[in-house]
C-alpha cells in the first residue's frame, strides 16, 4: 500500500477508491469490523434496529486493547431501502437465527455489483443467501476475536481480531482480495482463503464442543471446561465427530487439528463463549448454525454424530 | 393377615412379631416408607441429621393423596451407635452420592441377622454395601412414587407409591417376603422380585433420559421434554443405549420396554424428576448412580454409550 504524502495535495499514485460498505447489524462484530473499515477510509453506513437512536446520536465507541476508537457510521439507517444507491459490500454480522431471513432483509439494497459478506458463526450458513442472489458474489468470513457489546453504542475488544475471508463456496475472488486490503489498512489481519468452507469446518471443531458445553455444564469458561476430566474428554469426542463429518462432507482437516485445538484452549485465558454470553444476556442461541446444520449434514451423509445430536437437542427448547 | 380382635386382650392366633426397623435418612423416601411401616405396626426408629430437632419434637407429617398421617420414629437418633441392639432391617434411603459411604455409616448397628434394605435410585448401588457385609442379606428396593419434602418434618405424597424389593444380586428371600408383608399391611403394594437388578435396569430406562434431560434442557417437566421433538428423540435414543447395555450386562429387557416407557410418560401428569427437584433446591445430583455407574459398566463391557457419556459429563461439574 502506498501512503499519500502528507505534504502533497494529492498522492503520487491514484489512491484506491474507497469501497462503499453497508453494515447490517451493529452488534459486536458488525460494529467492530465496520469501524475498522471506516478507520481505513471506507464509506461505512450501518443498519441498526435496537441501537438506532444511540448510534445515530453518538456513534459507536470501541474500547480496544489496541487503543480506543470511535466509529460513526454514515448514514445510520433504519431500513435498507433508505440507503442511497447500492454498496460495494454488504457486511452481514447478524446472529444466525431461524427468524432472521438475511436474503429478505438485504434484497432492497443488493445491486448488480454488490458482494455480500457473511461474517457469521457456524456451518452451512451461506447457501440460502448465495441461492437468493445467484448473480452476486457471496463472501464467507470468519472472525477470530473476543469482542462484546457492553452497552448500547459501546463495544469492548479484549483479544485477537483477525479475519478469514473467501469466495463461497470456494475459489479466488477479486472482491475478497480488495476487502482484505482495506481491512489490512486498519491493521486487521485478513486472510483470503480459497477454501473458506473448509476453514469454517475447522472453526467448528472448536465451536461445536465449547459453545454448547459452556452453556449446558452450567455457565463455564473454557478453562473450567478443560479442568473437568469428563468435560475435556467430551469436548475431544465432539471434536472427533466434527472432524469425521467434515471429511465425509468433502473437507478433510489436518490430522492434528483436535490436538492443536485442545492445546490452544488450555493455554487461552479463561474465555466465555459467545453462546454463554448470549445465554447470560437472555438472548437466543445460535444452535442451528453451530450444531443443527452439522447434524442435518450428518443425517444426509449417514455419519453418526450422537454427541452433536445430544447437545443440539438439549439446546433446542 | 389376621387382625387382633379389638375386644380381646390377646389375638386368637399369634400375631407376627413386628420387625424392628431403623430408617437411615428421613428425607422423602425414608420418611414415607418408614411411616408406612410404623402404620403397619413395625417398630420404626430413624437416624436424622439436619431434621433431627424437628423430627424428635414433632415427628414427620405426611400429606398424602391417600390421607394425611403422622409418623413419630421411636427413637430419633443422631448416631447409629445410639440404637439399642440391632434392627431386623436397616432401611437406607439416602441419596446416592460419592461423599456418603453407607457401609461406614451403618456398621455400628448391623447385627448378625440384620437385613440391609437399599431404597435408592440408580444402578450398581448395592455392591459396596453387599461386599462390606458379606454375612448379611442386602435387599435392593425401587420406589415408584412421587413424594417430596416440602419443609423440615413435612412430606407431600402426590402420586403412586409402590415398591419392588428383592435379594441382591438375585434370588428368593424370606426377609424380603417378610418386609413386603408389613408394607402390604399399610396398603403399600410391594412386589418381591427374584431379579431385582434386572428391575433396576428397567427403571434406569426411564431415569437415564428423563432425569438428566429435565435438568440440562433448562428445567423441564416430563411433558415439556416429550413436547420437544428433538428431546423426545434424544430420550428414546438414550433409552436404546440403556437397553443395549442392560442386555450386555446380562439383563435383557422386554422388547417393548422403550415404547412402553415413552407411552406412559406421554400419559403422565407433568412431572418434575428428582434430579430437577434437587437442582432447583441446590442439592447435589445423583449423577453417578443414574449415569456414572452405567457408563463405567459400558466401558468395562465395551458397549458404546455416547449419549449417556455426554449427559454424564455435562452433569459432572
Amino acid at each position: 500500500m502506498s501512503t499519500p504524502h502528507p505534504d502533497s495535495g494529492s498522492p503520487p499514485t491514484p489512491s484506491p477508491t474507497p469501497p462503499r460498505v453497508l453494515v447490517i447489524g451493529t452488534g459486536a462484530i458488525g460494529g467492530y469490523y465496520g469501524g475498522r473499515l471506516a478507520q481505513a477510509g471506507a464509506e461505512v453506513a450501518a443498519l441498526c434496529r435496537s441501537d438506532f437512536a444511540t448510534v445515530q446520536a453518538q456513534g459507536i465507541r470501541i474500547e480496544s486493547l489496541q487503543g480506543d476508537f470511535h466509529f460513526q457510521p454514515q448514514p445510520v439507517l433504519r431500513h435498507p431501502a433508505d440507503y442511497a444507491g447500492c454498496p460495494d459490500y454488504i457486511l452481514v454480522s447478524l446472529k444466525v437465527l431461524p427468524e432472521i431471513v438475511v436474503a429478505d432483509l438485504i434484497r432492497p439494497v443488493v445491486g448488480p455489483k454488490t458482494a455480500i459478506v457473511l461474517i457469521q458463526n457456524g456451518i452451512e450458513i451461506e447457501s440460502t443467501v448465495a441461492a437468493a442472489f445467484p448473480e452476486n458474489e457471496t463472501l464467507s468470513a470468519l472472525a477470530f476475536i473476543c469482542v462484546s457489546r457492553t452497552a448500547p453504542g459501546v463495544l469492548r475488544h479484549t483479544c485477537y481480531g483477525r479475519l478469514a475471508l473467501g469466495h463461497y463456496p470456494r475459489g479466488e475472488s477479486a472482491a475478497a482480495t480488495r476487502l482484505a486490503t482495506w481491512f489490512d489498512r486498519a491493521g486487521v489481519s485478513c486472510l483470503v482463503s480459497a477454501s473458506i468452507v473448509t476453514d469454517r469446518w475447522r472453526k467448528l471443531v472448536w465451536n461445536a464442543p465449547f459453545n454448547p458445553l459452556s452453556v449446558l455444564a452450567g455457565g463455564l469458561t473454557t478453562q473450567q471446561i478443560m479442568a473437568s476430566p469428563e468435560l475435556a474428554r467430551l469436548a475431544e469426542a465432539v471434536m472427533a465427530e466434527v472432524v469425521m463429518l467434515a471429511a465425509a462432507a468433502g473437507h478433510p482437516l489436518p490430522p492434528d487439528v483436535i490436538e492443536k485445538n485442545l492445546r490452544e484452549t488450555r493455554s487461552m485465558f479463561p474465555y466465555k463463549t459467545s453462546m454463554l454470553l448470549d445465554r447470560e444476556a437472555g438472548r437466543p442461541l445460535e444452535v442451528e448454525a453451530i450444531l443443527g446444520n452439522a447434524v442435518r449434514i450428518a443425517h444426509a451423509l449417514g455419519v453418526p454424530v450422537p454427541r452433536l445430536e445430544t447437545l443440539c437437542a438439549l439446546l433446542a427448547p
